[in-house]
């Protein structure tokens, strides 16, 4: 049993530490022993975890993948369809400046100098898909629940607020300030009059 | 003359090709040789022309950079500012489409996989810079012709712009849907009314 919670905060540490580095040196030309290194292990005890830097690469994305929907329910869990985008952007973007792992789940998506790139999508683990895919859900549900202005269009506010949240995470990758609480406040401020019914 | 003119057409076949590779492999798996096999000339060519596939890309992302302000320009003609940067994203988004050289130099800027990276902001090309410099250098213009609501702030509407259009690119690189002109026309069709003061 104590072997076994030891080998879980092994793990735990290589996924740290590969998202880390992928985010310093990019995925292509990181490499294992900088990943081990910085875990504390040996390369040995590396591969028994992972089989290789794309194995490594895919726990980084899940991790973020699993980080992403307990913040979307827990948002969920605060009102209607449209608040819950809103708390859930805030908590994405903060989360995104704080979390290294969040942060390298996300920009693994998709690009080629990313990482295993086409194949997240056979894999099913994108969290950029898998955001959009429920931000796409909520302002359904928005419309569905009379909660959209007149004339919105729940697929262009879903594509706003999606396009929206992955350029702050990107912009923030260079500069931080773009993850900032205020960042997100003016987006809203600006974004939900037009997009909320009137009550 | 003819020579020179020779020499000119190699040099943005090269540019070509390394934007087109750099988009397929990534900057840092992309070879050197891959880029010259493409534009169809000797290794040997490509290295009178670049130093090294580093300065390739600084080449890249300063044709992007130029075609970003040639875009711009055309844009500010058509009319008040708020209207240049409606007319500047719908161009930006169908060049990304299209340009291989523009989405090339888009995403290199900035990450550690992308290329050159930090030492951009030292050569001062980055597109992305740019583009978000003249955005809200056209906010503020809106801001001082009373062109925007009352209570919006031009800071906050900036960075909705440039964060959506980063995030259009960004998720065009992996479904060109988000490259579409009526992506561009629903995002205005959502923004546009909120930011405009009445007439």
């Amino acid at each position: 049993m104590v072997k076994q919670e030891r080998a879980a905060r092994t793990r735990q540490a290589l996924i740290r530490s590969a998202a880390e580095v992928f985010a310093e040196q990019g995925f292509a030309r990181a490499s294992v022993s900088a990943i081990s290194l910085r875990a504390g292990v040996s390369n040995g005890a590396l591969h028994f975890h992972f089989a290789s830097k794309g194995a490594l690469a895919d726990a980084v994305q899940q991790e973020a993948v699993g980080a992403m929907r307990r913040m979307t329910a827990s948002a969920e869990a605060v009102g209607g369809p449209l608040q819950a985008v809103v708390e859930a952007t805030h908590g994405l973007v903060r989360q995104l400046g704080e979390d290294a792992v969040l942060r390298a789940g996300f920009s693994l998506c998709g690009r080629p100098e990313g990482g295993p790139g086409p194949a997240d999508a056979a894999r099913g683990v994108s969290p950029r898909r898998e955001w959009q895919t429920w931000v796409e859900e909520m302002l359904g549900r928005a419309e569905a629940e009379a909660l959209l202005a007149h004339g919105v269009s729940p697929r262009g506010a879903a594509e706003a607020i999606v396009a929206a949240t992955v350029g702050f995470e990107v912009l923030g990758g260079q500069d931080r300030s773009w993850l900032d609480a205020g960042t997100v406040t003016r987006f809203w401020e600006l974004m939900l009059p037009p997009l909320s019914a009137p009550r």
